[in-house]
C-alpha cells in the first residue's frame, strides 16, 4: 500500500520564522510550499525549493489569498476575474523559481480559507481550475476528497490529488472543522498517525459526532506551522512501518485528456 | 534608421491608476511591465500582458525593490542573496503570466532605485544579472547605456539593451540627474522628442552643464507614469517621421554565446 | 435648514494619488481621512489634516479593512477582537496626527466594506462601537442612517451621525446598491445633487425601484475619489442655494451621557 | 545603584510569532513596543500594552521604517519629510493605544536600522527629533549614548534616555556591531550580563578591539527577538543582586524646559 505525506512549508517570511522545515523534509514526499501572499518571501521560497531537490521530495505551489497579517486564514470576497489573477502570479512565481532551480512544478495546492472556499464554492473552485489550466494544463490540482472542487475536476478531466488530514477533525459532512472550534486539532502525534493509517487502510476517517466518513485519499497532509509536525510525522512512520504503508507521491486520479 | 521605443506600463495598482497605458501602446515598440513590488497588481499585470499582445509590442519584465509606498524610487540596502531572489520572484511570475497569455518574455528591465543603483553598483549588478542567468540564459538586459552594468554584461557576453532616456536630464558623467533635483525631467514634449532625436542620429545628449554626451543607445524610454507621456510620444512621433528614424526593437548588442 | 456634507479624503498613498482633495475641500464641511490601511500613507494624512484645518473643515477618522490592493472595498472575515484593535490602531493614528496639528478629532466613519458590514452586523458593529469607546467616548460614529448600527448606538446613548448618500442609489430596504450593480452610482452631477436636497427638505430619497424610502440624516456623503466630485459638490452649492441650505457640521444625534 | 533595563517587545505579526514577550516582562523596567511598521500588529500591540500594565513597566513606542519583510533592520532612502510624518504616525498610535488601556507612552526608540541611521545622521535625527516634538513635547527618546542624535537632543533640551546594549559588541567609536559582523552578538548570557554590569559599575564596555570605551548610560537594552532572551535577563539579575544594583526606569536626562 503507498500514500503520499504532503506537508506546507516555506511560509517563514524574512526575521519571521515558522515551521521545523529542515526536520519535516525527511518525512514527506511533496511540499506545498508558500508563495509571498500568506507567507514565504522569496529567499525563503528558493531556500525550500532548493531542499525539497535535496530530499527528493515533489513540489507543489500553495497559493493564498493576499492577506499576511491574517496568513491566508481568513475569508477575502475577491473578485473572481482578481482571483484568477492572483493565482496566476502566484503559481508562475513557484513554477518559475523551481524550474530555475532544475526542478518541476507537479500540482498546486491552494493554502488556508482559500483551501476551504474553493472545496464548495463552484465560483472561486471555477478561478482555481481556470488559472492552472492557463499557466500550465498539465498543473494538478491538490484539494480536499469529496468536495465540489475534486467534482468539477473530474468533470473536466483534470489532474486531481485528493487530500485528507492526519492532524485536522472531520465533520460528519466529511469537511474539516473550522480551526475556531476547540477540537478542530488532533491533540496527539498519535491521534494524527491512526488517522493518517485510518485514512489508508480502511479508506475515511472518524468524525467529531464519531460515526466513520468514507474519504478516497490519494495524499495526507501534516501541517507544517503546528509546533509538533515533525513528531506527528514521526508517529505517522511508525504506524506506516507497522502497517506496510509506503510515502510515495501518487499518479493524479484523473490524467487530463484534452 | 531604427530604434526601440519603451515604455513603463502596467504600474496602477488595484483601485490606484497610474499611466495612461491605453493611449501609450500605438507609439511604443516595447513595454516593461511593473511585477507587483512597486505597482502592478496581478490583474492589472494580465491586462497588460493582453494589451501588449493586441498591440505587437515586446514585453519586458520590471522589477523593483519592494516598496509600494516609495514606488520603488527609494534606495533599500537588501542583502545580495535576497536581491537576487526577489527579482527571481518577479521575473517568473511576470514570464509565466505572458507566457500563459501566449507570448514571449524577451527582457528585464529594473525599475526605479534599482535601475540606477545596479547601473554602478557592483554587488547589485551582480545580483540582477546572476537572477536573469538562473531564470532564463536567453532574457535580455535592459540598462542604463553606459553603465557599468552594461560592461559587466559585455564581460560575460550576456544580451544587453543599452537605453536612453528622451524625458530624463543626463549629467555630464552620463547618468540620469536624481529626481529630486528640479531640472530631473525635460519640461516639454517638444524638448523630450529633440532629445530621443539627437540620441539616435548623434548618439548622444546634451547634459546638465551644456556639453554633449556620447551614449550608444538600443531603445529609448519614455515615462508610463508622466501625465503628458501620450504628448511625449506623439511629439517624438512627429521628429521621427520627419528624420526618417522607425520604431521597432532591436536585437540586443551582445548575445548570449554560452 | 442645515446639513453637514462630508467627503472621503486623503486616499493616496505613495505616488498613487486619488482624489481632487484640494478642489473638494472649499465645499465640503466635514472630512473622513483615510487612515492607511485602504489608502492614505503618513505624509498625506499629514498634509490632508493641514488641509482640513486650513478650510475649518471638521475632521473625522475613515478606519478600513487592511486591503491596499482592494481599497478596503471587499469584506474581510476579521476575529471581532483583531477588528476592533485594527480599528483603535487607526483612530489612534489619525487622533494624534490632528492633534500635533492643533487639530480635534471629531467623529469616525469607517470605510467601504467595513461601513457596509458594520451597517447591519451586530459582530462587527460592536467591533467598532467597542473600539471608539475605548479610544475615546466622545468621538461620535457616522454611519448609514437607518441601519442597525444607528440603533445600537442609540440605544447606548453613544454620538452618532446619520449618514445619506448623494451619489449612490439605495435599495427599498434604504441600503446602498452594491458597487457591483451597474445603477450603483447616481450618473449625473444634477442627479447627485437632487438626491442630496431630497434628503434634507423631504426626509429621505427615491430608491431604485422608485418609490420612496424615508432617512433623517445629518450629514451627506460625496464621495471623493469619484472623478466628477467636484461637479457633483458646485451642482449641489447650486441646488442648496436655491433651496436656502445651508452647510454646516451638525450636532451628533444622541450625545454620550456617561 | 540604579539602571533602567528595556526590551524591544510585542514584535510578533499575526501567526507570525517571535519574541517569549510573557517570560521576559518579569525582568524588565521598560519595554519598546512594535508599532506595525516592521512587526507588532494592532492586536498584538494591544496585548502588549496589557501585559506592560499589569507589570508595572514603562511603554515606549518602538517606530521603524515601513519594512516587515526586513524587519525594519535595513536603510529604506526616505525624504525627511516623509520620514517625520512615518515616525508620528507610529508614534501617535501606539501613544492612543497606550492610553485607552489607562497607561501613558514615556518614551520612543527608533527601531533597527533607523536607531543605527538616526544616531548619526543629522537628517533622519531631526526628523526623529520634530516627529517627537510634534506629537508630544513630554516624550522621551531614547537613543544611542554618545551619538550625535543625544548631542543634538541636549542641544535642545529635550529628554533623552542614553542606551547602552547588553547583548551587543561595539566598536572603539562606541558604535554597534553592524549585525552582519560575525561577533555582533554576545555569544553567552554570561558576557552579556557582564558587559550590562560594566555600564553601570564602570560607566562603560570593552569595545571589539579590547579596549574600554566610556558611555554613560541611564538604560540598558537586551533584544527581545533573541531566543536567549530570558536567560540573558536572568543572568543580568543574578549579576546586579550580587552587585547591589537595582532596575528601575531612571528619569530622562535632561529634561525639556520649553
Amino acid at each position: 500500500m503507498e500514500i503520499d505525506i504532503n506537508c506546507d512549508l516555506g511560509e517563514s517570511y524574512g526575521h519571521f520564522q515558522i515551521g521545523a522545515d529542515e526536520q519535516v523534509f525527511p518525512y514527506i514526499s511533496s511540499c506545498n510550499i508558500a508563495c509571498g501572499f500568506h507567507g514565504g518571501d522569496p529567499l525563503h521560497i528558493e531556500r525550500t525549493i532548493e531542499r525539497a531537490l535535496k530530499h527528493g521530495v515533489r513540489i507543489g505551489a500553495h497559493p493564498s489569498y493576499p492577506d499576511l497579517a491574517g496568513f491566508g486564514r481568513r475569508y477575502m470576497q475577491i473578485p473572481p476575474d482578481e482571483l484568477r489573477a492572483l493565482i496566476k502570479y502566484q503559481v508562475a512565481a513557484l513554477k518559475g523559481m523551481t524550474e530555475s532551480a532544475g526542478g518541476t512544478l507537479a500540482y498546486v495546492k491552494p493554502h488556508g480559507a482559500l483551501y476551504n472556499r474553493a472545496a464548495d464554492d463552484p465560483v472561486e473552485a471555477r478561478a482555481l481550475l481556470d488559472a492552472l489550466l492557463e499557466i500550465d494544463p498539465g498543473l494538478a490540482l491538490m484539494g480536499l476528497a469529496g468536495s465540489l472542487l475534486e467534482q468539477m475536476a473530474a468533470d473536466e478531466k483534470r489532474p486531481f490529488i485528493a487530500e485528507g488530514f492526519a492532524d485536522r477533525r472531520y465533520s460528519a459532512a466529511g469537511r474539516l472543522l473550522p480551526r475556531t472550534r476547540p477540537n478542530a486539532l488532533l491533540p496527539t502525534p498519535e491521534e494524527a498517525a491512526a488517522q493518517a493509517c485510518r485514512l489508508v487502510l480502511e479508506k475515511g476517517v472518524v468524525c467529531d459526532t464519531g460515526t466513520f466518513v468514507a474519504l478516497q485519499v490519494q495524499s495526507i497532509c501534516v501541517h507544517g506551522d503546528h509546533p509538533a509536525a515533525p513528531q506527528v510525522l514521526q508517529a505517522i512512520d511508525t504506524v506506516f512501518l507497522n502497517a506496510g504503508i509506503r510515502k510515495k507521491p501518487l499518479t493524479p486520479k484523473k490524467h487530463l485528456t484534452l
